[in-house]
């Protein structure tokens, strides 16, 4: 199975000002791709928690993808520290320059701005078609945009330079019945099904109390076997069940 | 500073099934207890996982709080992964299983139900108000349920149990002028007050794109000189600004 992980980088996610918007839609688009999302880290503003995490996460994973700070300002530091992360001369990568000065009317391409054409050296760009300050890959590591829209664009190039694992396929079946009344049946599904995982979300709807199976596996057989043996245990207990 | 880390344990945020509530809101609880969130992690329901991330954030952070994986099916094994992190036996509390067997008719207090009265040797209980289940408390690490209301309602006892720092006070400006053209500014007003940041966040609102700048410090004084030295810019540059 080929995984990843994401370091979402940021002051404003850890004091609370902003709810990040890139786990959830990184970890479907992953999904999609075939590739696992295994962890997450978020981390502050500051070098030495970007260079631990980031040489923690890429010795670890296949791949990791890197949010936010890599904008003009004196907090977005990502760059620098990715550069420090993999012992690298942080700077000017000639495309991404040549990019913004073409944006930038003449005597807009401030020094601020310049900081965003610097890259780790030998970095391979991302393109970044909402505001044209590039991404970077270095090595496993892809360095994307904060902003969710950005990041977004972002990674739909990347799909071509990923190698993807099978997809991760899942069926969800709704319960109407409490979750503790059927922990042993769900474990022993779970048991008997290499390589499918099994989990379960309780939830309140109209008063009543249920139960949202979701029946994870690469392997599509492997999903049906396993709703087919929920079926008939619902079925024993005479609990009502929906497919989500 | 007295810090604190936030470890989510779960299979169902790292797939995008579930988006994480929990973040945002212990943030800016902590905020007004004075505390900062100083690093987040994302784990699966993976035993070594979970015991290796709370080893290294109790051992770096005043405070850890764990959320998720304390329900009664075979997917929940926080309470076990923190028990071995501690190295103590995992075992009933008494008066967990009190609470729960008080709770469940007879004949319903099942052997999956009874899991959720266990934990770590010697942990403290965190009460329950919402479903009864208990979190706990071992050492410096809270370990909390996942589902938002229940989790809120735990931290809410919690408070005289930490020892708070000054609260962090905040406040917003808005500029009408993009992020690129302040950055020098920003980066010179922090440099010049001690314990103070200044976040920089980019807005594109009415067709007009502008700036929200976050002064942040526990010192009032601090704040308001640099909001001050903020204004004086703007009038400098002829941009509108507003507090936020």
């Amino acid at each position: 199975m080929v995984n990843a992980s994401l370091l979402i980088i940021g002051d404003e996610i850890l004091s609370g000002r902003t709810q990040d918007k890139n786990l959830g839609y990184l970890a479907k688009w992953l999904n999609e791709a075939g590739i696992q999302l295994a962890e997450v880290r978020v981390v502050p503003d500051i070098e030495q928690e970007i260079i631990d995490a980031v040489n923690a996460l890429r010795a670890k994973h296949d791949y990791v993808f890197t949010t936010g700070g890599i904008g003009p300002t004196h907090d977005d530091i990502t760059s620098e520290s990715i550069a420090k992360a993999f012992a690298r001369k942080h700077m000017i990568h000639p495309e991404a320059f040549r990019r913004l000065e073409v944006h930038y009317a003449e005597g807009d391409f401030t020094k601020a701005r310049q900081r965003m054409a610097h890259t780790p050296e030998g970095a391979e760009l991302v393109d970044n078609p909402v505001s044209i300050a590039p991404g970077f890959q270095v090595e496993n590591v892809f360095v994307l945009a904060g902003v969710p829209k950005i990041m977004q664009a972002m990674l739909e190039q990347l799909r071509p330079r990923l190698k993807g694992g099978k997809t991760i396929l899942s069926e969800t079946l709704a319960i109407h019945a409490p979750e503790s009344e059927m922990a042993e049946v769900l474990q022993n599904i779970e048991a008997a099904h290499d390589g499918l995982s099994v989990g379960s979300y309780p939830f309140f709807r109209d008063g009543a109390v249920g139960t949202e199976i979701v029946v994870r596996s690469a392997d599509a057989c492997r999903i049906k076997s396993a709703m087919s043996d929920l079926k008939v245990f619902c079925q024993q207990q005479s609990y009502s069940c929906s497919i989500v």
